[in-house]
């Protein structure tokens, strides 16, 4: 834990110095006192920095109840860097008893072209929702809405949308002449996602995000100030490493694990790792590797959930030269197997509870088509 | 009827011509044998140009059925003028058998800030429906909504947004940097609006509006195009007169009568009319007047249910100085009065009804609130 911890991450923490500088946000660490039982990923300063977290924590210890809201947008399948955001706020929501939102932007992704069609959307946006909620968070409190599909949204939207003006959305968007309209409007209704436990039940509100994405946080703070809401706090992540060093992404399959990869695909896609091991053995022996520089070992501290003492054994190993980068994948691919056979079978446990966390009517023949599709993995991953 | 009816408005003809021409436009003229019992706006040329209404008369004559589409911004009450535009709407419903759709733009009004909040908006949008109903539409084939409270609105919005540009709705409606981004996104849901009925029904869809509007129509035009929809018709009325000569507008109310208007309001909004006059009863009697520049004579062919023959008396009488303003005031107070006596009682008979004709649940509060408001008009009107 601490600042060695922090240099273990493939991105240079003087880049994320600059941009808490630039935002004017506020280092975690300097709260970490007030967090009782942290995340592995706030203890790990994954999520590292934030912007008014201590208000959310003053009212907290004052009784207040407050809202997480965790967006997704549902262009494609969960793979374990939403798994792991989710994971915090599934946190957040057992710590602080926090009323969850998430809302499922069909809108966003259709509109920034990510997405052909907006049934497309809607198969991902059930299937992610299966997803996240089989990390066990609670019906009561936890509530998923696809955006083109929870009814007062787009009046929402509209009440918002007179407390900003065109230039500011553009210059946090950077829009041009060709830009859809959509997606012009798209960033308040975004700020109607972040605002809705504020507008329905006067809670206020903190977001997770990754800290690029500061500034549409900015937006809706701007937007709630002139309504005199509570202006959303948030927490800042850093980027998350794909296999191949540079930042994940959903579409580029072979940087990401998704939840319904078989264990071949797993195997294969971590074997193929960038590591900061020296190529060969005999290298490997005499000069040690570089855990620090290494995805497999982040994905360890990320995603295997192996305690603090596993990682240091591992990283001291890795540093010595007595572990090699295959031991290493060979591990991490059995974690991540035991993880998803695990999280699988929750989330086929869902298929016919999943519209109790919904606030409007769900798609049984999707879910349906979710359910079937799933079944074919858990054959497969069992063999 | 035909060309000497036409110069009896205020406005030139030849603007007229102009905008025809500029838009590309169709006399309704030419068409006119094709049309069975015109609505008197359509023989007397208040609504006298086309686009597409042919092709409307083609399908509907092949069988088919289509829809009408006229919307209304609910920020203030219902004058003449918006009467006599949905009597002609009625008129299609009755002598077509279309399906009539009355989308209520509260969302339009708050954007483009000429209501302060979109529940003011909901008092005029379900008082407005109940004007507009009291015509005497048909329950099963009229359908009111308001704009924020039609569930799937906002998705068909979102589908169409990404079928233009920025640039497009910037070139129509003038944006600056200044503007909500709401009023960006705004022309987009107006489209949605108008392709509704060809949405969900699959209906060819024709749209009543002001000439001056032509550029909304084609915006919608063109969206319908890339998406291998109808392209939506339109039929195109002149500018209508308020009782000082400019054009009628809600937001000055001494130039329109409102439903709601007392007798009293009534008489004294027409005693200050602008009139075709001479000034005193000597000159009108050595000159005559011109009913060709009388806001009184144009409202008794608009609005007094007169029959032409009736206004061919009045126009010869008026030309030869034996007719006087006073007179014409008298005779157009005394019609009105009557018209909205009757209007209010329908209008008040629809009170516990006009749930039936929208698409959405309708707030009973506000309802029963217009219905106090209109039992002490009607008891004062009788007086």
């Amino acid at each position: 834990m601490g600042e060695s911890m922090n240099t273990t991450d493939l991105e240079k923490s003087t880049d994320y110095d600059r941009l808490v500088t630039k935002f004017g946000l506020s280092y975690l660490r300097n709260i970490m006192k007030r967090i009782k039982n942290p995340h592995t990923w706030i203890r790990r300063e994954i999520i590292f920095a934030h912007r008014d977290f201590d208000k959310i924590l003053d009212l907290r210890e004052k009784g207040k109840r407050f809202s997480v809201v965790s967006g997704r947008g549902p262009s494609n399948k969960i793979h374990l860097g939403h798994l792991g955001v989710f994971s915090v706020v599934k946190w957040i929501q057992d710590e602080y008893d926090a009323e969850v939102y998430i809302p499922l932007s069909d809108d966003e992704k259709y509109v920034f072209r990510k997405i052909n069609g907006l049934r497309d959307a809607l198969y991902y946006a059930y299937d992610n929702a299966l997803d996240i909620a089989a990390l066990g968070y609670k019906t009561k409190i936890t509530h998923f809405f696809v955006s083109t599909k929870y009814p007062p949204l787009y009046e929402y939207s509209v009440r918002l949308s007179r407390y900003t003006t065109f230039s500011t959305i553009k210059a946090i968007f950077g829009f041009t002449h060709d830009t859809n309209p959509g997606a012009i409007f798209y960033p308040i209704v975004q700020s109607a996602h972040i605002l809705l436990p504020t507008i329905e039940k006067g809670l206020p509100v903190v977001v997770p995000i990754a800290i690029d994405q500061d500034p549409y946080i900015r937006l809706t703070r701007d937007i709630a100030e002139r309504l005199d809401y509570f202006k959303p706090a948030a927490l800042h992540s850093k980027f998350l490493s794909g296999l191949d060093g540079k930042p994940m992404s959903a579409s580029k399959p072979e940087t990401a694990i998704f939840t319904d990869d078989d264990n071949k695909t797993i195997k294969r896609k971590i074997w193929k790792a960038l590591t900061g091991g020296q190529g060969t053995l005999a290298k490997q022996r005499k000069f040690g590797g570089n855990p620090d520089k290494c995805v497999v070992y982040e994905w360890f501290r990320a995603y295997s959930l192996r305690s603090d003492d596993d990682l240091k054994i591992i990283y001291n190993e890795c540093k010595s030269g007595d572990r090699f980068c295959g031991q290493c994948k060979k591990e991490l691919t059995k974690d991540i197997i035991t993880i998803l056979k695990e999280h699988r079978k929750k989330k086929m446990e869902l298929i016919n509870k999943i519209d109790q966390f919904f606030l409007h009517d769900v798609d049984m023949d999707i879910i349906n088509k979710i359910a079937e599709h799933l079944e074919k993995i858990v054959v497969n991953a069992n063999e």
